[in-house]
């Protein structure tokens, strides 16, 4: 099943998208898509009043797009999860994952502007499998426990501002947290459609121009050892989101570090989870 | 005013703190001390209530006191942010301010219990000024704009796996999010109470032992100036929490590096703010 949230931002109502494009008003059956969504078997609800055949239509002529998980509680990140990126950006091949955050503020639609931060000449993209949790989780006793938890995936672009990241401490999160830098979606594909985690192409072009085109087989730390990684440091809560790396290809790697300008467009797509599009403004 | 939270975990309501030690219900006022609270001016709405004296008390008989604050959006941490204990961990003193998270969903009431987790032998403890946001920041122009978003001040008690932190990547957040990492309160201050934030003497004693004797003048980066930094890079939001850096007396710095056990006792206190106390148990 494929949920995403529609509407102005602030004002989204939950919806299903039908195989045949259709959206479903899902307000009936829940206010919104968040952790309480997730913890409460939100899913399983929307799923029976999908087969019941109740559920009003939604005109989508205009219709914004928004993240499809709301307020997530925290935003976690694998960095240099791939080896060919971690190659790319002088990394050695990390012997455990490298985990920081994002402000979950950030998280916007896959449609919204992502604005350039003042000042800032190295505005970097990242196209990313993001986790959903559906389930709290802490201290799994492995990976094979990880599936019982996750209630989907998304397509996540984690933005990056590579001088804010790098060049300001040694710690990174502030080159991850500027403002609009985590658009998500269109849609939380739930996991018993996507299947294989550890199968999945992903697309990054900038301008029309392909720049990434990884695979999720090339993980260093595959998502299910993450999450059980994870659940031993921390208690992972519904609602929260896990983006599990970049693959090679970012501006930071290529020759001539081609960083995004304002009137920049970048595109992005995983297998099953659709795709993405942001034009790029300044803030 | 003194603004608190009390009751179990997630049922707690809000209450003020009379000069008297007195609770008063706020109940009637506000459903809960959060961001939405903060920024519809309910820290007003709070004031004009216990001035026209219809608030019932509370009886504090056995009561839990929570966090001041549900819920935060994101946690802030600056570190490195006292000259004193940049030395004790043989860290340079920073050219910019040292920014990372921890998981918002560590926040815990300032009595409650702390869980060292399971395979940790290097839990330290961190008292540290915590700063709320009363109205969101972006782009602030400069120190003496930060005042106008400051909503008050917290005791913040910075707990810290340095194994996690330190050893296990270069990113320091997985040493910082475990659960209970971050006991807050017992009162939310307002910044008017508490005057200059550079005038505040910080304690904390372990098993009675004076361990950390600090005073935040000796901060690096003063925090009007951290907010104002902060404002560039992201945006706050009312109820988001920065914590402002630990001075020296921490365990990594102290001959034997005397870690935290279970059944070890923290007391914490900030000249104004009041005092937290924890006994640590085991996750």
């Amino acid at each position: 099943m494929k949920l995403l949230r529609v509407g102005a931002p602030g004002e989204e109502r939950p919806a299903v998208r039908g195989d045949d494009g259709r959206l479903l008003d899902l307000s009936s059956v829940a206010p919104d898509i968040d952790g309480a969504f997730l913890a409460s078997g939100g899913v399983d609800r929307a799923r029976a009043a999908v087969e019941a055949g109740t559920l009003p239509e939604l005109d989508v002529e205009g219709l914004r797009v928004g993240a499809p998980v709301a307020r997530p509680g925290k935003v976690i990140c694998v960095g240099l999860n791939y080896r060919d990126h971690a190659a790319e950006t002088g990394a050695a091949i990390p012997p455990r994952p490298v985990v920081f955050m994002k402000d979950p503020g950030t998280v916007v639609g896959p449609y919204d502007e992502v604005l350039i931060p003042r000042g800032s000449v190295r505005t970097d993209w990242e196209v990313e499998l993001g986790v959903v949790i559906g389930r709290p989780a802490r201290y799994l006793e492995g990976p094979e426990e990880a599936a019982g938890v996750i209630a989907g995936y998304v397509v996540s672009h984690d933005v990056s501002e590579r001088e804010f990241q790098l060049d300001y401490s040694s710690q990174w999160d502030l080159g991850k947290s500027c403002e609009t830098f985590n658009p998500m979606g269109p849609w939380l594909v739930t996991a018993d459609e996507v299947g294989d985690p550890q199968d999945l192409g992903l697309r990054l072009t900038v301008n029309g121009v392909k720049r990434q085109h990884g695979h999720t087989r090339d993980m260093i730390f595959p998502v299910h050892e993450i999450v059980a990684y994870l659940s031993q440091y921390m208690v992972l809560q519904p609602g929260d989101v896990i983006n599990t790396g970049t693959p090679a290809g970012v501006a930071l790697g290529l020759p001539g570090t081609p960083y995004l300008r304002p009137g920049d467009t970048v595109e992005l797509e995983i297998d099953g989870l659709g795709s993405q599009r942001q034009t790029f403004g300044q803030a």
